[in-house]
């Protein structure tokens, strides 16, 4: 192939899915020249996986994208087909949003913010090689013999990288849905010296509507009224379409079990490793072996689509299995398939070799982001594509990196996780992986990190200005409450007692008020007199939930100024562990390879123990004397 | 790979473009089980060309496929951008409705359409066999081993069969838009029997508008009010884009001549034969050496998307050459490739292995639609699958085939230009190829054509009566119009006079004025005074043609008497030329190998002759009597 000159460009994305774009709009809004590469111009923001943005912990991602002035959530608030906020039921630290999503409207909608936004082009070719030049800048080569030069790389190749399709006993190598795979890149990274691992990931059938009774499965509807994953929409659409649930049974189980040899997985022929919290209907049936039935969520791929989604049954299996054990299921029992679901095995390689600003170690200059990083899931994807994009804009030009600490964000947990601790199967978000989760929660994602986005450069003027009178009126809210006194009269003790809280006897503040279980904000409003008329709802959750929960916050609070402060020791660049006195040898090797930022970020190395943490607290003394 | 029964269809379509639509629709339309099936389900009806519907001659083939009861025009007016008329300075005859179309919305839409037509199943999947049964049934299989019992197959696999593309020195095996080619369907085909040969087509780059001064080129908007393209839509929406013309110039010209040893068409790469009629810029540059320039037509993509489509630039030489002559052109000084152009190379068939119902000649139940038979273009695809799934369903219920003559429409032009002469480039339908182009207007598509599709079962009850309303109105008026007396007053002859034409001396009729060339409908208003006030402007419009070229219109009508005179002597199934006597042997070797259905067809077959039809008239008439 023939090569030539084909430019410049301060960044290159490779890929347009959640990472690639995330990644390529920061980097341009942050005034980098930028050109997201991607082999199908088409599928730009591509769900090859559900229909569908946010979930647990996953909708606070979302949330904390669109608080950074990310994309995802604007383009879920304009494409959406359904919204709810889950766990409703339990604590504000595991409310998340999620909603059902037009695919096809999606996919239009996100390249269109690509091609309209300044400083981006986006470009449909299939990089084949990636070359380190001598002067620290980087060329990436097209199919097609394109040589652009960079500055800096951001691979996000999703599941394309290597891709290879497995269904039963067919197998080709394919990207997803139909798309060629990205097969030279691969090869490319390995010579450079990355080290590359499989992982697989799949997805289930999608079926036709009118093969469906929906009639004998449970209606999901929406929630009114639908709060948006923007802090930026103010007025979100209507719920537009309803979901339903089913469940397998004992003959759907049968059916799987009798023709488990003819699983690629079972049978050898996968060696990627799978999700572990997202796995395929016959992992559920082999792992939960006890387990009676699985739900099924029957979800629509969009308003003017007839193809119905699965979720709850990724398969491998062949596709005359697959028909089987869905026609066992209620609801099921005629559906015709439209597409087969199928697995999908891809190179990524290990986070380890990773920086907290998503930089590889090795290779100064080079990110990583989204599955390509061993994640898996489009919210966790279009973080790290933020996190990269905007760490590689700070890095040219010159300023400090923004790195989030695990009590900033899920996005910093996510990252801290994966360059930290690394990850043996496809890394999913969880609330649970938080040790600060009542402070991470979804409502007050833009008090987290909106100041930050703003200090990078990604909020405008006029946002920020929201954001501020928002803020002034969150803080005069929480005075009033926490000043005004409710008096002991015949309406107020009538109310309490109505909700089953004792009465009062003297006047208290507002606040202790709130505090009781049995109370809640909207509650009180009939005796809270000085209440504002004209509070937004957000504010008024948010208030709700800092009073309510004040007594767990502090403490809560309190451990992350504690981890805080071996956060902000941070180790110089050229950090040689071998000669520090008094390491555990394995410590000195665990920290060669993760090459922490911070003390913080050492302590949570598997390997390291609170005695090697003593050790580089005194010797970063020693060192910061000197 | 292991197969299984995948269940029974009484069609089979392959492929869901242009052509497998219309095919898959009219055979579900009329009651046979169909599965279309389509290696990329995202790109039902894609553009992988111009993203426009429609022009000289196609618009007609479009106004015929809607008079029929196909698709193609009510998916046209669904998502058209702009709309105009062509030709409207020239005569009748050539006047042609085009609309650009967004490309994203059109794939939508007609995927939805097909998902809701009952009969109709839509599945994603490559075919890679193709078997016949002794039972005169066929099988097909996926690549994923399903086996689907058919009784009729329709071959429309477009440029995905063995599909090659091709870019300067870089070459790859693969479809358009970056989709996956269909390879094995044709180890298949040939090990059937079908001799397949290779063609190839191309398209421009796509660009980015930013990139294009718009203001150094002549604005091209739409025509209002806009004619839709179905006879059935009654408020077309209002055109929504503006295209633009600008023009390549000597420079251009001179950086194509330099780099012509790297086009794979002049190196020799390309084995395919492209479309004559619509050539690259290389080969008009190379073919029309002393033309100073080329008319381009820069027309957007879709409503939502910055890509502007370059027409008239479709090239395949390598992708630094096209930025540099692009570059050359007014306005496209600092343009942006988004997708790079190429040429594509596939199989298709010698189109004389076919009926005119597209059956094979010698595999019954087999039928080819579209670019799969030697055509180019979406329309003349549209049109085969039309003709090819009402065929397949008529004589799956034992009727009479659907053969439409020369004289009925461009379709019928169409396929027995295929059909009898062959093709050795991909045909595309001009109007100069039809000798009744005064007859074959595209505003009397439903007068020739909605009678065969009512007969053959794809008119509505309510669409049929509003035809007939329609057909009352147009008598009602062309009565009127014959028996009105124009007296010769003072406001009658100002009138003539002003618009430079001869004044009255005693009373004539309507008629007789319209047919001045000076005069039309609209002009004679004013003194029509019995004219009825709400004449809709499409019956307005045939009333004032069928009036004013009568004379013409009446010779044709001859003509095409005489030539359906030897239309209708059909040769029966089983003809054995070589045993009659008087026949030369050229004439003999021709009709064995075309087969040709009617002394009509036997008589464009080139190397019969007019002796030789005589001949054949004589041994018709003694069959007939024994």
């Amino acid at each position: 192939m023939q090569e030539y000159d084909a430019g410049r460009y301060d960044v290159a994305v490779v890929g347009a899915g959640h990472a690639g774009i995330e990644a390529g709009l920061a980097s341009a809004r942050l005034g980098c020249s930028t050109c997201v590469f991607t082999i199908n111009m088409d599928w730009v923001g591509n769900m090859p996986c559900n229909p569908s943005i946010g979930g647990t912990a996953k909708g606070h991602l979302v949330r904390e994208i669109d608080a950074l002035g990310g994309e995802m959530g604007k383009a879920a608030d304009a494409c959406f087909l359904q919204s709810r906020m889950l766990n409703r039921g339990k604590g504000p630290a595991v409310h998340s949003l999620r909603a059902q999503i037009d695919r096809r409207e999606y996919a239009g909608w996100m390249k269109h913010r690509l091609e309209t936004t300044p400083n981006l082009d986006l470009k449909q070719a299939e990089l084949i090689d990636l070359r380190r030049l001598d002067d620290g800048n980087w060329q990436v080569i097209t199919r097609l013999g394109a040589v652009y030069t960079c500055r800096a790389v951001i691979i996000a190749t999703g599941t394309f990288l290597g891709g290879r399709i497995f269904v039963g006993e067919a197998s080709w190598e394919g990207g997803p849905d139909g798309m060629f795979p990205a097969k030279e890149l691969s090869v490319a990274l390995k010579r450079l010296g990355v080290s590359l691992r499989r992982f697989k990931t799949g997805t289930p059938a999608r079926v036709h509507r009118a093969s469906v009774d929906l009639d004998q499965m449970e209606a999901q509807p929406g929630e009114d009224p639908v709060v948006p994953f923007s802090f930026e929409t103010e007025h979100p659409g209507p719920n537009r379409v309803l979901c339903h649930i089913t469940w397998t049974n004992e003959q759907t189980k049968q059916v799987i079990l009798d023709n488990l040899h003819r699983s690629p997985l079972y049978g050898g022929k996968i060696e990627g490793i799978g999700p572990r919290y997202c796995p395929s209907i016959e992992d559920k049936i082999v792992r939960f072996a006890g387990k009676p039935r699985h739900q099924i969520f029957v979800e629509p791929c969009g308003l003017n689509t007839e193809e119905l989604y699965l979720q709850g049954m990724s398969s491998s299996l062949p596709e005359e299995v697959q028909l089987k054990f869905l026609r066992t299921v209620k609801g099921l029992e005629h559906v015709k398939i439209m597409r087969t679901a199928y697995a999908i095995e891809y190179d990524c390689v290990d986070p380890l070799q990773l920086r907290p600003t998503l930089e590889f170690l090795d290779f100064p200059g080079l990110y990583g982001a989204g599955q390509f990083n061993g994640s898996s899931g489009y919210e966790e994807a279009a973080a790290q594509g933020l996190v990269a994009g905007v760490n590689a804009a700070l890095k040219l030009q010159g300023r400090p990196p923004m790195v989030l600490d695990r009590a900033s964000s899920y996005i910093g947990t996510l990252i801290d996780d994966l360059v930290t601790k690394g990850c043996s199967d496809p890394y999913r978000m969880m609330t649970s992986r938080s040790e600060y989760r009542l402070v991470l929660r979804q409502d007050n994602a833009d008090q987290r990190l909106t100041p930050v986005g703003r200090q990078v450069g990604l909020i405008s003027d006029a946002r920020w200005q929201r954001f501020q009178e928002k803020q002034a009126r969150r803080e005069q809210e929480l005075k009033r409450i926490r000043s005004t006194v409710i008096p002991p009269t015949k309406k107020v003790n009538d109310l309490l007692v109505s909700h089953e809280t004792s009465p009062l006897v003297t006047g208290v503040h507002l606040d202790d008020l709130l505090k009781r279980p049995q109370l809640n904000y909207e509650v009180l409003k009939p005796v809270d007199t000085t209440r504002p008329d004209d509070l937004p709802l957000d504010v008024q959750e948010l208030c709700q939930v800092e009073v309510k929960y004040e007594g767990y916050i502090r403490r809560q609070q309190s451990q992350i100024d504690e981890m805080r402060r071996l956060e902000c020791k941070l180790f110089p660049e050229d950090m040689d562990y071998t000669a520090i006195a008094g390491l555990r040898l394995e410590a000195q090797e665990k920290l060669g390879k993760i090459r922490p930022r911070s003390v913080g970020q050492a302590s949570r190395i598997s390997g390291v123990s609170p005695a090697d943490i003593s050790v580089l607290l005194i010797w970063l003394e020693q060192h910061s004397r000197a």
